[in-house]
């Protein structure tokens, strides 16, 4: 399985692409995410749009460069404005990035919206353990938004549901692992504190978001963007306590420099 | 009266239990303090999920080990989604909190959707001087979310309504009291400028949830969580400023440590 | 054109008033910006309040000291919660502020929601320039909830609106516009990096609001509130980083003296 880090060219080539291009990302989240999410992607080089504000889902979800729907979104949009972002950014062929947050967690309703989303076929899926084998069909078996499992045990899960679905799947965990179903990429490294900072998972899914609107193959945009991630904090991890922390991460984020290593 | 402070054991078991336990913890609350109280449950160790996302207010609020309603969250949730939450949490055995900000503001309304969860029987309500004798009754005379009393003026009022009402009151000032209505604990120290990081006292009502999934009794474990506050707060006093203040505060928090003074 | 500075005993005459009277700043927001426009407001000394819960609108709109309403509240708030408080604020005399986000960005609905709060005659109006090129009837071509053009082309379209709708308007950018219609100042300085930070902008709007509840006229308070940004964001400007930027922000804004330049 190959590898991928901060050291690889074609890594460093999606960065140079978006501090360039600076694409219009846009996404629907939680607002306990949304700060973080995009000032992630404001570290980077990106212009977020955040929120489902009257026809914001159908025009910004059709007119952005990339999205990304963070399902827990659903406390304060409605399933029918998801579905509209969800359809607009498949119909005008914008790259979009499903996070299904919580799934499999136990609120059957919920899970039943966030499947429904399959149907605009997300570019990319990016979740936990627990939530991408509650996606394919398994026993994911999370607390809450927690996962108890690790992002080993999902592989087999994604690797099938990317080929049979079409799309790349991508769990995070102490290793991550990105998969089209035919080629895996794996990621290491970074800080374990990530967890302990709310929404790092949820930005993650901006920054995939931005990634993939790069020229760069998809596969390899939404590993550059776990690696990112990875090399942001483990430069980060001098930091003492999770506050000094997740603001060392987002100075490191904004001081990747994508011409040297 | 009882002081309690980081120092006694007490106050320290609850914190070891929460690290060891990591309670998953289920919140519904404001936009504006989500994010912290989210960071300072992650800071101690216990899992957090927010929001009335569909069927999350009846799942989780039934499955959480501790759920706290910070009523404010009625800014996107419904009426209905937070008494369901009340009611899931109180029907399951689930200890809840209830923070009734900005109570006795002048919005009625508001205030009479507060008061109708009393019904479903939160295991501990805290808040500020203004809304705590508003819930019993009294003038509370606050200003939008801010308190124009102090902590010690509510102290009659909080005694007599805990019991009456059977539970735990808790209520915030330079001093803080905490009172089962026989028993009454107070909580000193801490940094004034806590009350300059918004959300710092709603985080602290998710951090009480936390304390209350401890097998210690419910208003030590109450107590407790002040304590933690307190304590954190004035290891982070070093700081300069409003924004250094906050980042070190969660620092401190999450550098605490059960095993030494 | 006059310059204003923080070197200008008026604008340090609006920072003194804000830290006696601690007014009371209702806002209707949008979720990403309202936990750092609440910490704007705590930093100055002002006391916020946030959010569209129940009757809020109606009571708090009219009971405040000053209101500001950032029309990207409407992914939470409906737009009949925002007329009410448009209206409550109109109708009480309390002082105003519109924060038009992302007008002209294609998306006509919610343009037209906004545009119909003009009705309700803002005390002031400020945006960037695409936003307010666009208020104003021009073609703004913003992306998202960027600009694409400068604080300079916005000039000469909001000094013509500022007199026809007879309010103040202020344009951000390098350089801040700040006009009625017959006087334009302008406010210099500040760091670029503080439009990586995610509500840097509307937390702004939030500030103008506070600094309407002064006594000083309403130009030279609006004015001021730039002031205050541009002095405390340049005095932050030695940060690595985005993310040590905005907390080094906050510190300088939270330690701004208005008894000593």
């Amino acid at each position: 399985m190959q590898q991928l880090t901060w050291q690889d060219s074609a890594v460093r080539d999606v960065l140079r692409h978006i501090k360039l291009a600076k694409p219009f990302c846009y996404g629907m989240t939680n607002y306990i995410a949304a700060n973080l999410s995009a000032n992630v992607l404001l570290a980077v080089g990106a212009a977020p749009a955040i929120g489902g504000a009257m026809d914001w889902p159908t025009v910004f979800g059709a007119n952005a460069n990339a999205v990304w729907i963070n399902s827990a979104c659903l406390m304060s949009d409605s399933p029918h404005q998801v579905s509209q972002t969800a359809q607009a950014a498949h119909a005008a062929g914008v790259p979009w990035v499903l996070d299904p947050v919580a799934l499999g967690a136990g609120a059957s309703e919920y899970d039943q919206v966030v499947l429904g989303l399959l149907a605009f076929k997300p570019t990319a899926i990016r979740g936990n353990a627990s939530e991408l084998i509650a996606l394919t069909g398994g026993q994911g078996g999370g607390k809450g938004v927690e996962t108890t499992l690790s992002s080993q045990d999902a592989l087999p899960f994604i690797e099938e549901f990317a080929r049979r679905q079409g799309c790349i799947m991508a769990v995070s965990g102490p290793v991550d692992y990105i998969t089209d179903g035919t080629r895996t990429v794996s990621v290491a490294g970074g800080d374990a504190r990530l967890t302990q900072v709310t929404g790092a998972g949820c930005s993650l899914g901006a920054l995939i978001a931005a990634a993939l609107s790069s020229p760069t193959d998809p596969l390899t945009a939404v590993a550059a963007a776990h690696a990112f991630y990875a090399e942001a904090s483990q430069r980060a991890s001098g930091a003492q306590g999770t506050g000094s922390f997740a603001v060392a991460f987002l100075d490191t984020l904004s001081l990747l420099d994508s011409e040297s290593v």
